[in-house]
């Protein structure tokens, strides 16, 4: 019944017409099942996975039954999809990435320091928060692993990527990462790589 | 069963210290219920409020039953919730109450004419797609009001306090909103007033 998901790369930035069409504000993730329509966005896929798998998984299941816990696990997921992304990731991807891309093709490539400087003060704000949350839970909502363990450890891999996560200020945050690295469903992510960066050593280290 | 809720005006960004307790990611809404946990941002409340009261609205449910039926909901929710505001609203109140109130402490309160234009010329894409959406469908989503409609109302009111919505060229659009506006849930938020803004005289006419 679990059949693996097909995974498709799409450059959502070139918003070719077919995916437009299929989700006109043109993010990711999307996913297509059967002949449904598209389910667009991680709000929509997660809440609709949930609710045409949820109750299967039993235990697995990645949001807990009760309603205020529920809710725990959809601020947390939303932090680090929405507010991290804002103030960490934006930042680390245009300075470090896109901007690189952009001087290979000629344009201006020199990373604003002053923007990377924010980015790597906020995430250590962020990473605290991390801190704080696990010293009295075994994962981030809770005593399960939900969404927003994914969503934190996705967020989190993309600054760790770049090597701009400082772990040895963030003890117990780094216990919890490579508990959810090492889960099946994560492993398989840290062997994406992005053209022009060398992730650091312990990037894709189980026991890191 | 159903009392009202009893609104608490909150300036989120003076970060006071109870509210960061609260929400430790100080953005609003949040609900408070009986003695149970704050229930932080959008995306739980509504999914937290069809939850704990969804299934005795029935016909009035603001999500409906079905999954991908409520994928489309969401995915709109969303899209008037982050993505209008961050091409159109989030640039209209930044150069036009931020700015004007910024100018009155004695800082520079100049609107950057170049953001304005780019707010005005999103917001007719935006308006063409809500006449897109409207010309097949009676609510946003579907044949149900829906939290989508609540979503894009309350944004596109933002946009209309301030004279920004181009009426004239979304006649589907402006039916909707008449539909929208005059729901006795919706009315009382165009009493709202911002300090030092007139909004349009059709701003809380509910047969503009």
């Amino acid at each position: 019944m679990m059949r693996p998901a097909e995974l498709v790369e799409e450059r959502f930035w070139e918003r070719r017409e077919d995916f437009v069409i299929m989700n006109p504000a043109a993010t990711l993730p999307v996913l297509v099942e059967n002949d449904g329509p598209p389910i667009c966005g991680a709000w929509p896929v997660s809440e609709y996975l949930d609710e045409t798998r949820g109750f299967a998984l039993a235990e697995h299941r990645l949001l807990p039954p009760n309603a205020d816990q529920r809710a725990e696990v959809r601020r947390l997921t939303e932090w680090f999809l929405v507010q991290f992304d804002a103030e960490v990731t934006g930042f680390l991807v245009e300075e470090k990435v896109i901007k690189r891309e952009r001087a290979r093709a000629g344009g201006d490539g020199a990373p604003d320091s002053g923007l990377l400087r924010a980015a790597r003060s906020n995430i250590r704000m962020h990473m605290r928060y991390v801190d704080h949350l696990i010293e009295t839970r075994r994962w981030l909502a809770g005593d399960r692993l939900t969404y927003a363990d994914l969503a934190a450890a996705a967020a989190i891999s993309v600054a760790d990527f770049m090597g701009e996560v400082p772990w040895p200020e963030a003890e117990e945050s780094k216990d919890w990462y490579a508990r959810v690295k090492s889960r099946p469903a994560f492993r398989a992510l840290l062997a994406d790589k992005v053209r022009s960066i060398t992730p650091p050593a312990h990037y894709s280290d189980l026991d890191f």
